[in-house]
C-alpha cells in the first residue's frame, strides 16, 4: 500500500490546531429515519467548509523550501480549489488555481478571498491539465493533486481518525466516493484501527463507475456524469485511490439524485446544519435504504458545506435538476 | 425584580444534564462582515430548535404532582408550542396546544412527533386567549405562558449564563426581543455578573414597539407586525419582562426585514448553520451597523432555527416578502 496508519497519524500531527477537529452530529429525527443509530462526521464545518483542506495542508506542509518559493498550482471549479488557497495562504506559499468560468460564485469568491490568483479557462474549449502543466513547466510550480496522491489521501484519512476516536463500536462507516481520496485514506484507518468495521462508498448512481471499478477490478472511465453532486463529477479513480479501495472498501452504494436533495432537508429543518449535494451523499444512502443498516451503529462522512444560498433554494423547489444542467 | 441571579442559577441546574449546552459558533468571516469579534450562542441548535425549551422545562419541572397530573396547556404557532411538547414529554406531563390552522408544517409537524395533541384553532375568527381558559377551568390544566412569567424568564437566562461562561471580556451582548422572555432573562444575568457589559434589543424595525416601550417607559401595545420574523410578531412586552428590560436593557435596534434575510444567507453560507428569520434578527442587527460594535468583542444569540426548507428557498429568492404574507 501507498498509504499506511502511521502516514495518516503523521497527518494528524501536522494538521493538530490547523484543521478544526470537527463534530460529531447526531440527531434522534436521523436515527428514526435511518433506523440506525447515525454518527454524523461534520467536514462541513471543516476549514474552507469540506474535508479537502486537511490533505492539501498535509501535502502543502511537506514542500520543502525550495518548492514552497516558486509556488504552486492546481485546477477545480470546487473545494479542491478553496482548500489549496486556504492552506498556501496559511503556509506562505503562492497559489495559483485553474478554475472553470462557470464555477459557482461562493466558490470563486473563497478562493479569490484566501488570497490565491484564480485563472479562469473554459470548461469546454481548454484542456485544464494542459494549462496547468505548462505553468508547472514555466514557473517550476509544484502541482498539488486533488485526490491521487498518497500525501492528499493521508490528509483526508484524518477524518476517520477523529470520528474512531470519538464514537466507539461503530459497525458500518460510509464515505462518498468521487476520485476516492476521502474513502481511501478513511480506509486505511478502518482497515488498520477497526478491522470488523463495513467501509461502504456511497456515489451518485448516474455515474456508478466507482461500483463497476471495484466489480470489474479495474479502473473504469466514464463520462463527466449529470448530477447535482457537483463535488462527484470524477470520471474515474484515481491509481492510488483504486488500489487502497480494491483492497479496503466492501461495496458502493448507488444514490439517486432525489435522495441527496432529500438528505439535504433533513439535515437543514431537524440538524440545523449546511451540506452540499455531493456532502450529503453517504447520507442519502443510508436513508434510502441502500445500505443495510438496520439497528447498527452507523458512521457517515458530510464532505462539505459549500452550497450558496440561492442554489440550495433551487435544488429544494426542484427548479435545479440533473437534466437542467 | 421578579427574577434573580439566583433563580437563573437554580433553573441552570434543572436543565443541566437535559437542555444542550449549546456551542458558540465564530468565523472569521462574520467578524470582517461586522468589523467586530462576534460569539454566537447558537440556539438554533438547542432542543427543539430554539432557546424556548429552557424556558418551558424550567416552568414545568417546577410544577407540585397534582398539577403534572392535570396536564399543561399554552397557545403558540411557533417555538413554544414544540418547546411545551418536548419538556412535556420529557416530564411524563400531557400537553395540549391550541395552534393556528395555518401554523408552519415544519412546526406542526415537530410538536406532534413530541406527543402533544395540538388543537388547531382560526387565528382571524377564534381568541386563543379564551380557548386556553377555557381548557384550564374545564380540565384543571396549569397554562404555560410563553414569556411573561418568572419561571420561563429565569430558564431563558441560562443562555447567557452559558455564554459568559464560555466567552470572557464581552463588551456587548445582543439578543432578539419578541415578547421579552429571552432578553430579560439574559439581562438579569448580565447586570448581576457583567454590569458592565452594553445588553442591546433587537426587533424588526415593523414593529419598533420594544423600543417604544423604553423610550416611553411604558409598555406600548400594536399590531400583529408585518414581518418575516415569525418569531417576533408579539403585540407587547409583558409585565414582567418590561419591568425587568426598563431597568437592564441599555437599548433596542431597529432591523430591517432585507437585514434579517442576508444574516440568514450569511450564517448559511460561511457559518454552514441554519437559522430562522427572527433567529438572525440580532447577527442582522450588528451586521447592518444599527449597534457601535467596531473593534469590540461582542455577543449574538442566534435564538432558533426552526424553518423549513422551502422557506428558506422563498426567502432567499425573494418570493416570500413582507408584503406577501
Amino acid at each position: 500500500m501507498t498509504v499506511t496508519l502511521a502516514d495518516v497519524e503523521d497527518a494528524a500531527v501536522r494538521l493538530d490546531g490547523v484543521a478544526h477537529r470537527t463534530p460529531v452530529i447526531t440527531a434522534r429525527s436521523l436515527d428514526a429515519a435511518a433506523g440506525a443509530t447515525v454518527f454524523c462526521k461534520a467536514e462541513n464545518l471543516q476549514r474552507a467548509g469540506a474535508f479537502k483542506f486537511r490533505g492539501a495542508y498535509n501535502a502543502i506542509a511537506q514542500l520543502h523550501a525550495d518548492e514552497r518559493d516558486r509556488g504552486i498550482v492546481t485546477f477545480s471549479s470546487g473545494n479542491h480549489a478553496q482548500a489549496v488557497a486556504l492552506a498556501g495562504r496559511l503556509l506562505g506559499v503562492s497559489a495559483t488555481i485553474f478554475m472553470p468560468d462557470d464555477a459557482p460564485r461562493i466558490k470563486r469568491q473563497a478562493t479569490e478571498a484566501y488570497g490565491a490568483t484564480v485563472v479562469p479557462f473554459d470548461r469546454y474549449r481548454d484542456d485544464r491539465a494542459a494549462l496547468a502543466a505548462a505553468f508547472v513547466t514555466e514557473r517550476g510550480a509544484t502541482l498539488i493533486p486533488p485526490f491521487d496522491d498518497p500525501r492528499i489521501i493521508a490528509g483526508q484519512g484524518t477524518a476517520a481518525l477523529e470520528l474512531f476516536a470519538d464514537v466507539d463500536d461503530l459497525d458500518v462507516l460510509v464515505v462518498p466516493i468521487g476520485g476516492g481520496g476521502l474513502i481511501s485514506g478513511c480506509a486505511t484507518v478502518a482497515a488498520a484501527r477497526r478491522p470488523a468495521v463495513r467501509v461502504v462508498g456511497a456515489e451518485p448512481a448516474v455515474r456508478g463507475l466507482a461500483a463497476r471499478s471495484l466489480r470489474e477490478r479495474r479502473r473504469v472511465e466514464g463520462p463527466v456524469p449529470r448530477t447535482v453532486a457537483d463535488g462527484l463529477q470524477t470520471t474515474a479513480l484515481g491509481e492510488h485511490t483504486f488500489a487502497i479501495i480494491a483492497e479496503t472498501v466492501d461495496a458502493v452504494a448507488q444514490v439517486s439524485e432525489e435522495a441527496m436533495v432529500a438528505a439535504m432537508r433533513l439535515l437543514f429543518e431537524r440538524a440545523k446544519v449546511v451540506v452540499e449535494p455531493s456532502g450529503a451523499c453517504a447520507l442519502a444512502a443510508v436513508l434510502d435504504g441502500r445500505i443495510d443498516v438496520a439497528g447498527k451503529r452507523v458512521g457517515v462522512v458530510l464532505s462539505g458545506g459549500n452550497v450558496d444560498a440561492n442554489r440550495f433554494a433551487a435544488l429544494m423547489t426542484g427548479s435545479e435538476t440533473t437534466e437542467g444542467q
